[in-house]
């Protein structure tokens, strides 16, 4: 295999600042220049560049909790406060009375169902701007920072050293499309167009004479064997390229192997404790098929060089 | 308001070569400018110029019958040859029996989620391949030349100037999205992640060890009201522009008239039997509408300086 630099292609340096030197950014920076060069064998044109990106622990923070989890939970209870006849209703009732004993025991998949169905009849306007405004207004309890700052800065760069490459850069969440769409422009820059999550049925209505859409209830939840279904709904194609961080990543990452080019699939570990948070409960299985498949394995406290954009750069 | 040309766009004398001169291309040509324009009031970002076309009677042929009905219908019809079994149950008895009164008597919807149905299982890059040799090897019985050559001209070059000038194109289309696909690429440059059309849920599966997506049952229909619901789930932003040739696409246009942006709404009227067909009979609901709606109509006589390709060039 010939690897040259084509010229198209800005040189290392200029990107990934946040990234350290090291086996992931070499592997990465490798790869993009191995599929852009077109005397490559490896050569891939430019529609068929796609990037998938999972949301929680790969593009920004999910600890302590779900940051749409946290979200939809104080959403009930404000209406549960406001119409006291819903604080008898399920999923209204477990919410006001802090009873996480039921909201666990319906399974992860139906309590995300009754969740997100609480927002039906809403304007989705105003539900993707109620949530820029919980963002911007809700501390991280750890970082003490508003929520919408809790991203990850090196995987910004990555996405935008991508799309420097002629990448399509989505991202593929089992949170709600729309949820993930309040972030997705303006903390990566990444299109309404380009989101893909679990979705709900869109109405049409209409307002003083205005088309306008509506929630629906639920129609199709986004997390692991639903991703790459949901990937082929709306894009069409394999990816060559994915970034997950659990075990609901596992299905994207075998799909993206799959493709018929040169792919490369990099696992977010969350070893740092100091930076972040150190975990991998949700991440055993995929953690154990790394090395097997030949993925790439970033860790945050050896490959980034800072994680969020709030901190000091050294 | 100003309108200036900007040195981006090219002039309207290389683009749209088939179209005739007068009001339609003037229209089109003059909102193009104007939202392109800089300086102008009107002026669109370019994440924001979105253009929706309908496909079947906006892009395509459809009479003497859609396109897809008729694959459809031969596939069904291969089917039950292949499998007596399935030659008495329904769709599969209606449509070997060719008892056309059974399939209408269901309602369009129900008919649509019965036949899109009959494909469950099926390997999606099969199915796809499946109708490019159809729409390759079956002649238009009118015009004898292969289906897939049954393509608008001058809705080709519109794409193309659109394109150019930075729109994100679209088809939105009540037919299925994957059979959509087949054709969009090909024909029209548009790629499968701008395809909107009905669809089904798409099942993770694999076969030799390789990841593979599978058609599922129907889990949406895109015609009518559900368009602009679609078009939010696929894109998230209102359009711009919007082509459409009959009743069902005045959803659409009033969800893009409903645009803050300046929008265009266009409505394709086949008026010319020589050269294609002449009929209203699905699009009359609509042609009450343009009036009030200050929405534009594209003569197919009057606009067009050739239909399709094949013809020779004047």
């Amino acid at each position: 295999m010939k690897v040259t630099t084509v010229t198209s292609v800005a040189n290392k340096e200029e990107f990934l600042p946040s990234w350290n030197e090291g086996l992931a950014k070499e592997k990465i920076v490798k790869f993009v220049q191995t599929l852009t060069d077109r005397d490559s064998s490896f050569f891939v044109p430019e529609r068929e560049r796609i990037a998938t990106f999972d949301l929680n622990g790969t593009l920004w923070i999910e600890k302590p909790n779900y940051i749409q989890m946290e979200f939809e939970l104080q959403s009930i209870y404000k209406k549960a406060l406001k119409n006291p006849k819903l604080q008898n209703i399920q999923p209204y009732k477990a919410v006001f009375e802090n009873d996480k004993d039921y909201l666990y025991s319906m399974g992860s998949k139906d309590m995300m169902r009754a969740l997100f169905n609480t927002h039906e009849g809403e304007n989705e306007s105003d539900y993707i701007n109620e949530i820029r405004n919980y963002l911007k207004s809700t501390n991280h309890p750890k970082f003490e920072k508003p929520l919408i700052e809790l991203v990850y800065l090196p995987m910004i760069e990555l996405i935008e050293y991508l799309r420097t490459n002629a990448f399509k850069v989505y991202i593929v969440t089992g949170g709600d499309l729309g949820f993930t769409r309040a972030i997705s422009e303006e903390s990566f820059k990444i299109p309404p167009e380009n989101v893909i999550g679990s979705f709900v049925k869109y109405n049409l209505t209409s307002k003083n004479g205005e088309a306008r859409v509506i929630r629906g209830k639920i129609l199709s939840l986004n997390g692991n064997e639903d991703k790459p279904g949901n990937i082929q709904l709306f894009i069409g194609r394999k990816p060559i390229l994915s970034v997950g961080n659990s075990d609901s990543d596992i299905q994207m990452f075998n799909y993206t192997k799959s493709n018929k080019s040169k792919s490369l699939c990099l696992l977010l570990k969350h070893d740092d404790e100091k930076g972040e948070y150190s975990y991998n409960k949700r991440a055993k299985n995929v953690l154990n098929l790394v090395k097997k498949n030949k993925w790439t394995i970033i860790s945050m406290k050896r490959d980034f060089k800072r994680i969020f954009a709030f901190e000091k750069s050294e």
